[in-house]
């Protein structure tokens, strides 16, 4: 295989996230197999003929299914809104197209199970964006815990906060309804949180989750004279305890004044400490109980040496990277295991395990009550 | 009145902070009475003399209950570990003596409420010693929240975070016990995140936590080669919803590696948001909406300055204060409510209000429910 | 015009920045003419044949000269070291070409005055990639500084800290020696610092200079068995005035432990203060004097929002960019300005009042004395 | 010796600072010899008595002659203005008092030595008392360099801002008149900042120095309807080269809108770096060039443990000191030295040290030459 040939479904803001990430993978890495970027795909004609000329799609379709019959699409890259995607990815999987997903995975469980199934049935290449995953910071967090510089892992403080809520002349749009966006933060920022936390620190054995709607009606999109019921919470809190032992707080909102993309956490363990926050991704902080007790603390590390993940095939050392980049590092990844027919991470799996907890959440949001997992 | 006799009990490290601000509060400030070191209490005879001599207290006694029975003692200083606050504040109370409490303030509602009960029926002044609410960046937000410059309140996001126990070694001490401590963290540390909580937001309507022991064995303090049970949890984890609606975290826990005696709080509001860690105790950080989109970010402040409150007394602006001089600050409003007849804040009343909440905590710590309050 | 069709010459790191600033400046930027990749330019035919498929130059070319003899190159991108600068950018202008030119502008005042005089007279555009000041940033500043918010300024203090000549097996290459490289960090790091502080603050009117030389002697590039001297400074400390009066510091050393690109500005004024760093660069620092007293404070502002230039065009608030943006900024402008006939700032007069500066600063390295500008 | 009997002449802000230290030295600390505070002294009668009172001295004298005379004073505490230390300090010598003298030492040169050579010849202690060298985190960062962890040292950035000169009405007090000054910040802050960098790095082989009066007239003391010239400078700027092949800049100023007291040094050395500032004294920051490439950052040392230095004494770690409390470090040192017959560092020798280079930079301010030393 030489290329990878593409179809993107969706074309708004992951849509450009996404072909950013083509059109820039071959520049900076060398990939096992070129993507080339068919056909672009979406409802709005006039807007989707402009985005495809804007990126370098060399064709448009308006209707996603018509894509699973072309014998010259290899993979579809989804990324639509989360109520959309479980048509799409069984129906691409059952196509025999590999499916690079963009998050939140679904909007049930249910709904996950049957997109992890197709996929795994059809044996194709299942990737789920959650691009955090890849920022060089984190990467360094995972291998410095899984090296033992953390010792055992008591606790997972983590948030994700932002701010563009806080307007109540914000309409009520997608992201608002139950129908279309399952739920508020918890499913939109909570999916990153949960999957972060899953990747660093392993796996959930008891969730709980408390929510809150702090302004309950807004003007309707369509018409902005009329208003209408906001449908999902304005901020959920989650605290648990991960199989390990570990506990765990993750704090999602919009309506954290004056954040605007903070997703950080804090993960302490017996020998050492990690801190991390989104608004600063070029960064980790370090604690490490094995240095003298008088000149311990956290370390400011700036994440971009040649011996960090990805980032030293960007600029020298000192040169940061931005928020689009994680996008590329996972295109690069994606490219290889559909060359190479192997799998890469995070994946349907991972969705599905999101999942869990996610409807654990939801559930405990009603009922008060800590839910197994 | 022109001097206000004072007894301590206790003179271990409360002993010294509370003996210095006594010390201090009439070089920097002009209580409308002076202090007057006069007995200083405690069982072991041979420490307690050094402890008065260098401290300044003119006397030592060793039976506490002596105390009350003497003419020329206005004022009990409870410096004493919780489970003995009790019976020594409403021993004091009945004897007509003012009260100044360390904290936590009682192992249980039970006592608490009988604590103030006392106080109450005695019309002595009673001040319960949350130093917090006394250093400058904390009183500078209060102000500010008082004035409107967060708006509606939406967030608290606090954690007071320790890192003392992650010694396997550190031995099975009097905090570590149920019957002398009640609770790990969440009494130690919670109270204090609590009454800040109050302060600075308001009342709670419902709470619940979650807590583990990650150490469950130690050695005994009196015979390390055997170990005992840890009987308090090692971290608490807190959910919560203010009456006025908002939501709040407050995590506690002496296994967070790095951490000192970081006593953090996020506040975010309709129109603005405020932080604050006691590690940096002269700064707050304010975001105020009302700045123009452009040149809007968090605002470090040095709380140095003549205009804000008890610090312009110490030093020139710039010139910073350090952990025991909110002692000093609690030290002045308790010489001047016990001069003209007043009351003092946090009182008794504030450590009803806060045992109230610790305790629903503690009982959703068992049952995994959700508490009202 | 529609397009405009660009050789480059140079293909190591700047050759890649810019080549990414032409792919990428359409992708994110509407700009009144599409630059098209003609032609790569370079000596060593296989590195530059990779480079130019990598990058999607659609031709290359081995001898500079033969470009300006071409009428379907509209444009030079000059990406090579300094001392090649003049003899190509005056060639070009020669031949009607504009120019974009990486800095520092050349190795002499009068090969710059040269350069500035060919392109003047050749009625070319002509820009000077003093990137940093398309950091939104950075433009902030100017913004800030502009409308008053500054007042009358007093102190500039700035630096350009990297580290990577601590290793002394870093081989003697050609950033190392006069005649390539005219002088060490004061030409390479100085002239970035010496372009902001002019575009900031204004001209100067005194410059004096002290520099240093720490390791004098390394490993040759060609023959590491053997050593040559270092022939520039290691570092170099400026201190000057500005015609208006304000001070100014300026370091810059490759020597700077811990430093990777850490190029700094602090600027206080009657009326506020701001301060910057490049491995922060999405961030500024706001001090006004118009605030409260009790609540003042370095504002800490993420400079992600729509209302800042050029960086809404990218992601949403809270999402960063990276290094590499501002050379897309800097693409869409000098587009603008040939097709337009405009010019765009920095050009060859600011290099040539950054030489000024420069060679004064070197005089004053030598001789010890104050230099007059 | 049991105690050290001591009289104090000035009683504005430094005599608060030093009789604090007075009166907490014996609290926190174990000096050998008790201090007692005998007599203060100074001009105004009725300030003086209310100061005398409130910190605790048993006397108060007008005339500082009349101390040297008395049996039952050993040791002369000076915390008067500059100007008036040679006189007074020439005095106690002869009169074989041990002498603990505010800074900066003295006016001139000439003054400095005339009073090492009194107190060397009297055989009496003397200390000058630059408090910075006992923050403990300033002593943390000498215990590191001395132990090689910086390596050979580059480079000394430092800065001493304040800004408490923006406003014009502030009047032409004597700090700003040359015959009691001497000069502006440069002697002011200036020599702190020199003295940490003799107790730091070393010696100066060369100094140069630029300053500027940003506002020359100002409003008479005594009679603000009138104004009258500023005679010493605004801000100095200084840059040199240390006798081991270090490169410093030093920049002082009162004029840096949003510094209150910033006192701020950067070393970087072949192996390290150290950061501090004296608004976070509690704080350093160290990056160890030792540690892993990918895991290197400056670490945020909170200076409270009880392995650092002094620091112990006070609070548990994590319990943050002020500003005062490296006075107090102070004294406990002078106080065992005049017990012991030892010496305290700094000195007058470090006195003398550091008005040569001060000396020298004020000629190199007028003649714009670089002055070896």
């Amino acid at each position: 295989m030489q290329e990878l040939r593409i179809a993107i479904v969706g074309h708004r803001f992951m849509g450009r996230a996404h072909s950013n990430a083509w059109n820039q993978v071959c520049r900076f890495f060398d990939p096992c197999v070129k993507p080339v970027m068919q056909v672009a795909c979406g409802r709005d004609e006039k807007d989707l003929a402009a985005f495809a000329r804007r990126w370098g799609w060399a064709e448009i379709e308006t209707d996603w299914q018509r894509l699973l019959k072309r014998d010259d699409i290899d993979a579809i890259d989804i990324a639509t809104p989360t109520f959309l995607h479980a048509e799409m990815a069984i129906a691409a999987a059952e196509a025999g197209k590999h499916i690079f997903c963009e998050k939140p995975f679904a909007n049930t469980l249910a709904e996950g199970e049957a997109m992890l199934a197709a996929a795994e049935k059809a044996g194709v290449v299942h990737y789920l964006n959650h691009n955090y995953r890849r920022c060089p910071a984190v990467l360094l967090a995972k291998k410095m815990i899984d090296e033992g510089e953390l010792g055992e892992i008591y606790h997972w403080r983590g948030a994700y906060q932002q701010s563009w809520l806080l307007n109540p002349q914000h309409p009520l749009d997608w992201k608002l309804k139950k129908a279309t966006a399952a739920a508020g933060p918890l499913w939109d920022l909570g999916s990153h949180a949960i999957d972060l936390a899953h990747f660093l620190v392993g796996e959930f054995a008891e969730i709980d989750c408390r929510a809150k709607r702090f302004i309950t009606e807004r003007p309707l999109a369509e018409d902005p004279s009329r208003t209408g019921q906001v449908e999902v919470e304005c901020a959920a809190l989650m605290t648990g305890e991960f199989k390990n032992g570990a506990l765990a707080t993750i704090e999602t909102t919009r309506y954290a004044t004056g954040r605007r993309n903070r997703h950080t956490f804090e993960i302490y363990g017996s020998k050492g400490a990690i801190t991390w926050d989104m608004e600063d991704m070029n960064r980790l902080q370090f604690f490490s109980g094995a240095d003298p007790e008088d000149r311990r603390g956290f370390r400011d590390i700036l994440v971009t040496e040649r011996s960090h993940e990805y980032v030293g095939a960007w600029w020298p050392p000192g040169h940061i990277i931005g928020y689009e980049h994680a996008f590329v590092h996972a295109a690069i990844d994606f490219l290889n295991a559909c060359a190479k027919g192997g799998s890469v991470e995070p994946n349907f799996h991972d969705g599905v395990k999101s999942l869990k907890v996610l409807e654990a959440a939801a559930k405990s949001m009603e009922s008060g009550r800590r839910i197994g997992l």
